[in-house]
């Protein structure tokens, strides 16, 4: 009865009126009530939400308001800081686009995707046939190269939100440019959305042959409108914005192309760009992070979240010193190529101010940086690293002797 | 704008209204246009939905609407048809029970899960302190043991809708019962929930110290309401009825207890019972399925859908003749023990009438039995098999020279 219309009305109000709900619309059951009347029936039957005790909600960037008045920007951070396991829940994945309208509304009926250029026999399908074709399902993250960690940032989904993981199910590519019939001097392709602004990437081609799928669903359901409903590119392991939503055309081209989508980030020589697209190993602490709180000494178990676009990772090590010394983490769930990856430490807090940090080391035996290694690197003041490209340092969480747990960039 | 409000009004009122919808709600958008106003824009944020053109929803199982006058019946059927990859989103999950009351609302904060019986220390957790452990993410299917396929039923939905798959996140039981100390002489436990009827179902000890998992998460958010938030027992492989929801306590005793769960199809022999528990190897093609239909001779990729209770899936085989002869598909997706597992096979349809067939065999090596090896080993008449305990028998697919999809058990 309290279910579905409180539940929603609630939980999109943000965490002040959901301390309300909980007392409004949770109190008027005793416990152990049916939720749903007769009446409702057919809804709880036919499609399931979730309880209005839960809350966990996704929030903007706080530097881009979205949607703006001019509509172009929508940058919107999963809650990590609730998160377990490895699947991102669809209607709490990260979103991430600057390409004008932020959420067009397409028919999947009218829908179209051409490859073309540099192929022997262009081609166009529409959804049910590329349904038709062979498909392969997978369980890829996706991350924003924005994804930086600040230190004005108070939690982990302020830090690292801009990444989500989910089950892809699709088409490869390959077979698709296989089928059309790539000539010998086509290095590039060029793939394009829907949106208003056609937003566009160049990917190299030996990229595309590889593992790339053209996705019409996630974790088991059709693509969300926020993830490029009706068709999305995946492309493994590489940063957000390859990750072509609302997939219209793929050029196959002999050079890179200056597109929408360039922010001077993207090396124009293939061959720099095949590897430098690649989300480098990288690991956060999900819990505990900035905002909670420890209830008091005690054994406790830090959660890690990690990922590389390398492939699989294989191992992860925390520190509850700042660094001083590493342990192992234990594995807690599957270890697939480019997905997320969960990893758990037992922890017993003597109730002493420290600092946690977590760091992984993927297939390749790629380590991840700390802050300091990035500084001397780059030769800048540790306190006022200015990372270039992705952003894949390590990340300190500071414990304070009252429980209370901080950013260690502050 | 058109968005949330007509979607969720939309479909949940099923197929008819749906196809309204689509020409009403839809069409006032022009193509391209932006779904959801600013104003709407919290809403978009916080919490994704999908959209209003997908309409795939769950269904009532014929013989048990629900809920009805009683209250006591709700057995829902996740659209296998619909399906892709293996995780069924949460909000389409199957739900089944016969539990009184079906969703309980329970506050988090008010639930305790106790372990007692035979136990040096009987323990008492709330959820905050069972979040604390160690935990482990894992990929499983449940499916009810009244998934069986009838002559009557008319799609996959009808025939193998009480199954899907998660991913789900938890604490290991035997890291629990050993913290409690189980003493010698225990040989079963009884796992007991927390609905108005207070369902339970006796567990063989060697299976509770496997890999059973305490689970407080599904799909990377907390357990849906109608999977028993805040907390469900996941006893891989078992039967549905083991998975039980609104975990309130385990009783650790020294032997096989009768509860309001019996059915008669339990065995009370603990050795016998920890085999017949498993589900058995089956699997059953989603597409191209009962009430499905071909738009004509030429290519199609039949998709297949396999589990097992005994391990993870080795393979799969197809027959487009009604099984004279078989070949072997091929895997689509991730094959983790006792998890859905999706398989694919070229076809080219020539447009003549045809039964489609599949059949797996997990890692144990044991083979999906089809209707007449059953029938055979019961000495029944294949077209009135009883199938006693689990159906996984062969599911045939009759395909009329129309394209139109029929069961073949009809």
């Amino acid at each position: 009865m309290a279910s579905k219309k409180s539940n929603r009305r609630g939980f999109l109000k943000g965490g002040a009126a959901l301390a309300g709900l909980a007392a409004g619309g949770g109190a008027q059951l005793a416990k152990g009530q049916t939720q749903g009347a007769p009446e409702k029936a057919d809804e709880l039957i036919a499609y399931g939400d979730r309880s209005h005790f839960v809350t966990s909600v996704r929030k903007p960037v706080a530097e881009r308001h979205s949607p703006d008045e001019f509509g172009l920007t929508f940058h919107v951070l999963a809650p990590l800081q609730d998160s377990v396991g490895i699947i991102t829940p669809s209607s709490l994945f990260y979103t991430a686009t600057h390409r004008g309208a932020f959420v067009p509304d397409i028919d999947p009926q009218e829908h179209r995707f051409m490859i073309h250029g540099m192929v022997d026999r262009p081609l166009i399908f529409n959804m049910d046939e590329l349904k038709r074709l062979p498909y392969e399902s997978r369980i890829h993250f996706i991350e924003c190269l924005g994804n930086r960690a600040r230190p004005t940032h108070k939690t982990v989904q302020e830090t690292h939100g801009l990444t989500s993981c989910a089950e892809w199910t699709g088409v490869r590519l390959s077979l698709l440019l296989k089928e059309a019939g790539v000539q010998n001097a086509a290095s590039w392709i060029v793939a394009e959305g829907a949106e208003e602004v056609k937003g566009a990437s160049s990917i190299p081609l030996a990229k595309a042959m590889d593992d790339c799928l053209v996705c019409y669903a996630m974790n088991g359901e059709s693509l969300r409108p926020q993830q490029g409903f009706p068709l999305r590119l995946i492309v493994p392991g590489f940063e957000g914005i390859y990750q072509i939503k609302y997939l219209r055309r793929i050029k196959v081209v002999d050079r890179y192309y200056m597109t929408y989508d360039d922010y001077g980030h993207i090396n124009p020589d293939p061959k720099v760009a095949a590897l430098t697209h690649q989300i480098g190993p990288k690991s956060v602490i999900t819990y505990p992070s900035g905002g909670q709180k420890l209830s008091g000494p005690g054994f406790y178990e830090i959660s890690v979240l990690a990922w590389s676009g390398a492939g699989a990772i294989r191992g992860v090590e925390v520190s509850t010193n700042g660094g001083e010394s590493w342990q192992t983490a234990e594995l807690r769930s599957p270890a697939l190529p480019m997905a997320h990856t969960r990893f758990g430490f037992h922890w017993k807090w003597d109730g002493k101010e420290c600092v946690l940090m977590s760091r992984c080391t993927d297939e390749l035996g790629t380590v991840q940086p700390t802050r300091a290694e990035v500084a001397k690197y780059w030769n800048q003041p540790v306190d006022k690293v200015q990372v270039r490209g992705a952003d894949n340092t390590v990340q300190p969480w500071k414990v304070l002797s009252d429980g209370s747990v901080h950013n260690g960039l502050a």
